[in-house]
């Protein structure tokens, strides 16, 4: 049976983590939104399941939403976690802190709203992202360095997808940190997620999603 | 066997939502950090544990974080979620959605940076709180007011304290809104919960809690 994820088409946001453990495990699945008509159609299965936002995902009758659950209920079907009740505890809550930790990325940018444009909220944004540089960054980027010698699981690949990330929205601030375990996984999973980030399914990072590059709030 | 709950000791915050449902479940646990030295005790076995930070809650050799994931965790056994996997996903993503609606409660007094006093950052918290409660407070509880009429489970409880906070945090705001089944539901959950919520274990809302009075953010 196939699964067929929900998420918007035009950006990586939080349904590239779904993406990044579907890809990488090699599984059938649709995404569904980048189909014809596919956000009228994603909007329409939204509503009938009583899911609050993308990205969601459907396998049979089976409906998941929230990307750390989504990732919660594939790892064992995947092969990216284990089946033991306590590893996957744990695996769930360390996707959790990067959940935390991206709507503290998130928030650098839309520091008010996500409702108003960034530019309605620049002087905030500001503010907001020299703190997450100087404390917040550090403090994430230590916790997960210490974690990133696990077993490779679907948290690897968030790694990777949060390091990219960072490269990306804070080219200047990340080239002045060195973590090392956190390297040597990004590049890990680069090599196993190759075919993908070669297609043309890999959306490439842009100013409407989760990560983007203001240089002003970088370094 | 019985639980130990690691968490702030002064404030309700997002230990709570674990309290209140191991305090209706009748459950036997240790609130660590209420014990003597309590927080130096917690600080070590958060270290100990690699845990990112509280709440947290040991079972024997279980260490569970994250308040909506220790609340999937305990659902179950608590008698307080069904066992079926697809009902234990479906109040998992609920929950998790009052972990998102949670953090921009908190944003509200800290828009900028948890590490900044209110004062330092109120300019930008009453422009934030001005739209969150124009848009993020119907959008939210509109949603959760859909879900209110399901079967009594941990999700009950806590919305139960998200609109008992609201209430505290935002009373103008909150006495024009009309919920009427999660008024239903806040009245059930009261009575299920009143020997706690008469009880010392029960701290009052206080202004270093994730919901905070400051009638200058309200209506």
């Amino acid at each position: 049976m196939s699964y067929q994820l929900y998420y918007w088409p035009s950006i990586q946001g939080r349904g590239e983590f779904v993406r990044l453990a579907l890809e990488c495990a090699g599984a059938k699945y649709e995404d569904v939104a980048r189909g014809k008509n596919g956000v009228e159609v994603m909007m329409k299965a939204m509503k009938r399941h009583g899911v609050f936002a993308p990205p969601f995902l459907i396998r049979g009758k089976t409906v998941v939403s929230h990307t750390a659950l989504i990732l919660h209920y594939l790892g064992p079907k995947l092969g990216l976690a284990p089946k033991a009740e306590a590893a996957r505890l744990r695996l769930h809550a360390l996707q959790l802190t990067i959940t935390d930790f991206l709507a503290e990325v998130h928030d650098t940018h839309h520091p008010i709203a996500n409702s108003l444009y960034y530019e309605d909220q620049k002087v905030e944004a500001l503010r907001r992202t020299k703190l997450f540089r100087e404390a917040r960054i550090p403090k994430f980027l230590g916790y997960f360095e210490t974690h990133a010698t696990l077993p490779f699981s679907y948290v690897s690949l968030s790694l990777f997808q949060v390091m990219e990330g960072l490269d990306f929205a804070f080219p200047e601030t990340m080239r002045k940190t060195s973590y090392k375990n956190l390297r040597t996984l990004q590049e890990k999973a680069r090599k196993r997620l190759a075919p993908y980030l070669a297609s043309e399914r890999r959306i490439p990072f842009n100013q409407s999603g989760l990560f983007r590059r203001y240089p002003e709030l970088d370094a």
